[in-house]
C-alpha cells in the first residue's frame, strides 16, 4: 500500500543531482545531494539517482506513491525520453522506463523549470493562484506559466522558454541561435560576457572587477558583479542596471501577453542581486498595460534550490497519489472545452 | 424554443458594427454593416447594434440561441461592461445589460480580438487544433491564445495583447506609453510613421512614397507603403523589411513562449503586404527554438473580416446553445486541476 501523502523528488541537473522525501504539505523531510559527474555517462548517472533514491528509502518506514525526476533538459510531449540536455550531454535517453525497472517505482518525468514552477505554485509563493508566471533567473533563463488552474504545456511540451523571448531584436548573439533573447541580456552567462567586455574595453572602470576576479577578466561572474554593484562599484551598478531594463522588457511582454495575477521572481541572478526585483516590480508597474497588471502581485520565489525537488515530487503524488485524483485529471484533460 | 444552430454576432468597432446571423458551421446566413458614429454616444451607438440585430432576425424563420459582441476595447473580468474602449470614447458602459433588455435576448460580451480568435479557432485556420496562436497586425497589433484547448483569458481577462510585448528595448514609443512594444514597430499606425519620418528625413528617396499619397506626407498610410514596396519601390522595400524583422523578433518570442502547434497570421497589415507573411515564417523556422517549432505550422487566418462576428456568435451558441454543454463547461470550468 502506497503512502499517498509523500513522493520522492529529484533535481537532475549537470553539475548537481538534488533528492527529497517531500511530505504532502510540500514540507522536505529527508534530503541529499551529489555530482552528477555528467562525463560518465547516462548509465552511470542513471544508477546514481537510482541509488539516492534508495538511500532516502532507508530507515524510513513510509512508502511514497511515486518518483517525480526534474531534468534539465527537453523532454518528448510523452515524457518519457530526454530528448537533449545539453549541460548532461544527453540525446535521447529513456530515463523513465530505466528508473522504473531499476526502482520498482511509478516515474513521471518533467523539465527542471517546470517542476520548479510546480513547487512555487502549490507550496510556494504561486499557492492559492490560478494565474501564475514563474521566472528563474539564473545562468539561463527559464519559466513557468499557469493560467486558469492548469500548465501550460504547448503542443510539443516545451512551453515557458521566456529567457528566448526577444526583447532588443538589434541585441547580442544567444546560445540559442537568436539574437537579442531576455536570456542574452539578463541570464547569468550574459552578465558575465558583459561584464568581461566592459573590463576589457575600460580597463580603468573595470579595475575593481578585476581585482575582485583575482586579476583574470575570465573569472567574472554574474555573482561577482552582483557582489561588487553592492559594494558600490559604477561599472557593476551600471551592468545591473542593463540587466534591470533588459528583465524589466521582458517581465512587461509576458504580463500583457498571458495578465497573469502573480509573477513570481526566483533563481540565483534574481536572489543575489540587490534590488534587481523590486525594480523589475517597479518598471512592470510603470510601463505593462494597466488593464494587464492592476491586480498584478510581484512576488519573490520561496522555495529556492528546492523548488524543483518539491514540485517533482509533487506532480508524482497528483500522478501517482490517488487513484481517485488520476481519475479526475482524466476527465478534465479529456474535453477539449475552453 | 431557441434554436440551437445559430446565433448572431456583432463586431463593435469604432468605425463600423457588423452583425451577421451565423449558423452551427460558422457559415454566414445574413450580415450587414454600419457606420459606429461613436461620436453620438453610447445610447446611440447600442441602439444601432440593436436595430442592426432586429434587422437580422426579421424575415428570419431563425431564432438565435444568443447573440455575441466583440468589442474594441477592455471588458471587465465578469464580461458584463466595457470598461475603456478608446476608439468608441467609452468608459463604464454596461453594454450586457443594455443590449439584453432591448433584445430580450441573452447576450455574450468579449474583446474583439478574442472574438476573431474564436472565429478562426473553431471554423478557420484554427479548425482541430488545441494550442494555437492568432496574431492580427492591422492599425494596431493583438493576439489570442488557446492552449491545451482553453482560450486564455489571464487573471482580469486581459490575456492577449500580443501587440505589446517588447521586441526592441531601444525602441520607439508605443501608444501604450512603453516603448519598442512590436505594434510601435509594426502596427499600421507605426508603419506609417516610419514612413512619413523617412520621407521626411530623405527626399528624394521618398518622392516616389510622397508621390502615391498626392504630395501629402501626412497621407501616407501603411496601405501605401505595401503597395509602393511590392511595385518595387526601394524606401517602401526596406520599411517592410523593417516590419518584417519586428514581426519575425515578436513571433519568435510568442512561439518560445507558448510553443503552440499553430501560428495563424492575419490582420490588415499581414494581409496587404506582399511576402510578409512567408518572411515571419522563414524567420520563425531560423531563429526560434527547434523544439519549439519543429511541429509548428504558419497558416494565414481564414475568415478575413468576418473572424470577429464569427467568433463571437460562436461564443454565443457555445454559452447559450445548449444547456447540456453549458454544464459540462461549468464542471470544466471549476476543477482547478491541471
Amino acid at each position: 500500500m502506497k503512502d499517498q501523502k509523500c513522493a520522492i523528488g529529484v533535481d537532475l541537473g549537470g553539475t548537481k543531482i538534488q533528492a527529497a522525501l517531500v511530505g504532502g504539505s510540500g514540507e522536505i523531510l529527508k534530503d541529499l545531494r551529489l555530482a552528477t559527474k555528467a562525463g560518465d555517462g547516462p548509465e552511470a548517472v542513471m544508477e546514481k539517482v537510482s541509488g539516492a533514491v534508495r538511500e532516502l528509502l532507508q530507515g524510513t518506514e513510509r512508502s511514497p506513491a511515486g518518483l517525480g525526476v526534474g531534468v534539465a533538459g527537453q523532454l518528448d510531449p510523452s515524457g518519457e525520453t530526454v530528448l537533449f540536455a545539453p549541460n548532461l550531454a544527453w540525446h535521447d535517453v529513456p530515463l523513465q522506463a530505466a528508473l522504473q525497472r531499476q526502482l520498482e517505482l511509478p516515474v513521471v518525468l518533467i523539465n527542471d523549470v517546470r517542476a520548479a514552477t510546480w513547487g512555487e505554485w502549490l507550496f510556494g509563493a504561486g499557492h492559492g493562484c490560478d494565474d501564475l508566471i514563474c521566472l528563474f533567473v539564473g545562468t539561463g533563463i527559464g519559466g513557468g506559466i499557469v493560467s486558469a488552474g492548469r500548465m501550460l504545456e504547448g503542443s510539443s511540451n516545451t512551453a515557458g522558454e521566456l529567457g528566448h523571448i526577444t526583447v532588443d531584436l538589434h541585441g547580442p548573439p544567444c546560445h540559442c541561435g537568436n539574437r537579442g533573447c531576455l536570456e542574452a541580456l539578463a541570464g547569468g552567462w550574459a552578465i558575465a560576457r558583459r561584464a568581461r567586455e566592459a573590463v576589457a574595453a575600460d580597463p580603468l572602470a573595470g579595475a575593481p572587477l578585476k581585482k575582485m576576479a583575482h586579476g583574470r577578466e575570465d573569472a567574472i561572474t554574474a555573482e561577482l558583479v552582483a557582489r561588487a554593484a553592492q559594494a558600490g562599484d559604477p561599472l557593476a551598478e551600471e551592468l545591473v542596471a542593463i540587466t534591470a531594463e533588459a528583465l524589466i522588457a521582458g517581465t512587461v511582454g509576458v504580463v500583457n501577453a498571458f495578465n497573469p495575477g502573480r509573477l513570481i521572481l526566483g533563481g540565483g541572478v534574481l536572489e543575489g542581486t540587490p534590488d534587481l526585483a523590486r525594480r523589475i516590480e517597479r518598471g512592470v508597474r510603470a510601463r505593462a498595460l494597466q488593464a494587464a497588471c492592476q491586480d498584478l502581485q510581484v512576488l519573490p520565489a520561496e522555495l529556492h534550490n528546492h523548488a524543483g525537488v518539491i514540485g517533482a515530487a509533487a506532480l508524482a503524488m497528483r500522478r501517482f497519489g490517488s487513484q481517485h485524483f488520476s481519475e479526475q485529471e482524466h476527465v478534465v484533460g479529456s474535453t477539449g472545452d475552453a
